[in-house]
């Protein structure tokens, strides 16, 4: 069947990806037709965020299997499967899914795999849609009315299967009629702040704010940030949480400030197999995407550059965890369990 | 007499400045033949950092009343003081500058005047170079052997009449071989650190490595800094510190981390009229240069802005304040004054 989000369109047997590199200057569709391009596409950051993520290479494995047709089989797919895992190392999403996708398979084979699979990946992509209009439910109710919120990367509708997980939560707010307004950090190196929060809130008729990332202290102290709303790539099974680059920072300062800091994630990205986040693999980029911005060289070219695309928020820094199940108040190991073994 | 510094060639009787926002691609030096050209360069950020923007509006004003040659007079130069005194807000150093000049100036008049002035002007120059010498070597004590430091915006020769403040301690502390290495925050939106701070020190052969400015809460959490050194634009009574945008967020990640938080400047720079940093006004810049980098747009076009290009810092975060005159520690009201009326 056919499912439309912000930046997936599956056609029951195809799909397309926006290309968010060119946004939002450029609304440009890419299609892909196997693993390899899919992998290529989560790689080179065409489609990001970790739900939207665990989606595309849930697509990508069941055309994977369509275009073996017959041959199709688990051992078939092992190779594509290694291929779609190492496209990046920290969202956990791509992990989920795919472990998902491979339990699915079991011992089908031929049109029956390919069959479930899709099904399955269409699944995935329905429940996140779901799952972020929960969230958004949870942690709207969090807000105090007349709230102006800061947000971090860009973890909306383009991000995920639909809505958004902390743009979700915004979405909610705005429509509760809970909400003020929002400021964006622009998000070094990759601008998804700029260029694609700040276009999916204007498009949406949100009040949004963008700043420079280094102007949330100052926002604070003056009393203008009533909470800090984040998404995740991993969860650990203490709460600690991996989320892009500087989220960290924004954590330290709203503890500075007394100032609520809510991260919001599907279940799916809570990875109680880690006990902590030292566990936790940070993926390191290319020093290019700090000495050059869009293609033009902002630095000497050769000047060496320290660029991990993530950092890891200590759980005691978070005041709540918000998931499609509800509220992880102050979270920590017995929390997070409770929560994932909770009935559904 | 002729004085060469990084981004200021004086003459004797005309003024180049180094466009530094074609830093570190191009290299071009602008002539500035009178006031309106030199609070023009200043407005425009060709010339920025704030012993710099003094410098050039003491050789502006000399300008301008060589320029009026048999003319010259104080009131005369009136309407040159208020245009250059309204170029930039923040910067002490300029009003410093200005008021020092008009002291000079006094009752006289033509050749005379002209010739006071240049030679003030001139002195400002060398007397900065010379206060950022001492401010290195009382700088440099503080740092333990083999620290790692962090900082922000560019502090150094292109910014003053040469060594710099903040980064004069970094060569300071290389030249005495007490320093590993310095992280340098690119500093948006302008990129003072990618495209000034790193070219500086890369053609020191100091080691640097840039970094977007929201990975710094993650450089402390790993241990890898042992002290932050920032500039400042204006240093209340009290020891509140106007500095770049971003600052603020440093020294709160510092406090949080147990990070010594230090303040370079000259004297020049402490405004002992202002109690505290509530009383400094801070300059809102367009919001273009948020929503356009180097000209490119990496934003919706109509994406409203928050845009300050300074915040403050209480005191009560920094570590030391170094001047000339030696080190402010742990500084407020008494200590900045006391610090102050000593005697040279």
């Amino acid at each position: 069947m056919a499912i439309n989000s912000a930046a997936i369109r599956w056609h029951g047997n195809s799909l397309e990806l926006l290309d968010q590199r060119l946004l939002p200057t450029q609304t440009v569709w890419l299609t892909i037709s196997d693993s390899q391009q899919a992998a290529n596409a989560i790689r080179e950051m065409v489609v990001r965020g970790a739900p939207a993520i665990g989606i595309a290479a849930a697509y990508g494995l069941a055309l994977e299997a369509q275009r073996l047709g017959d041959n199709a089989s688990l051992p078939a797919l092992a190779t594509a499967i290694e291929c779609l895992a190492s496209s990046r190392p920290t969202a956990v999403n791509l992990f989920w899914a795919l472990e998902r996708l491979q339990r699915t398979a079991g011992e089908r084979t031929g049109s029956e795999l390919v069959q479930a699979l899709i099904e399955d990946a269409e699944s995935i992509h329905q429940e996140d849609l779901a799952a972020n209009r929960r969230m958004g439910e949870f942690g709207a109710a969090l807000l105090s009315p007349g709230a102006t919120l800061y947000t971090h990367c860009n973890t909306g509708a383009l991000a995920t299967g639909g809505h958004g997980t902390a743009l979700g939560i915004i979405r909610s707010a705005w429509e509760a009629g809970t909400l003020a307004g929002v400021y964006a950090g622009e998000t070094r190196p990759w601008l998804q702040g700029s260029r694609l929060t700040s276009w999916e809130l204007l498009n949406d008729g949100i009040p949004v704010t963008l700043v420079a990332d280094s102007s949330a202290g100052q926002l604070m102290a003056q009393g203008k940030i009533d909470a800090v709303i984040v998404g995740a790539d991993r969860i650990t099974a203490n709460g600690d949480t991996a989320n892009k680059i500087g989220t960290y920072t924004l954590a330290v300062l709203a503890k500075h400030h007394g100032i609520p800091f809510i991260v919001a994630a599907p279940l799916s990205t809570l990875d109680s197999e880690l006990p902590d986040g030292s566990h936790i693999v940070i993926e390191e980029r290319d020093g290019s995407e700090i000495r050059q911005i869009q293609g033009k060289p902002v630095a000497p070219a050769h000047c060496p550059v320290y660029n991990p695309a993530f950092d890891v928020t200590p759980a005691s820094l978070i005041s709540a965890i918000v998931t499609e199940r509800g509220v992880i108040d102050a979270p920590d190991t017995s929390k997070v369990l409770a929560h994932l073994q909770a009935s559904h």
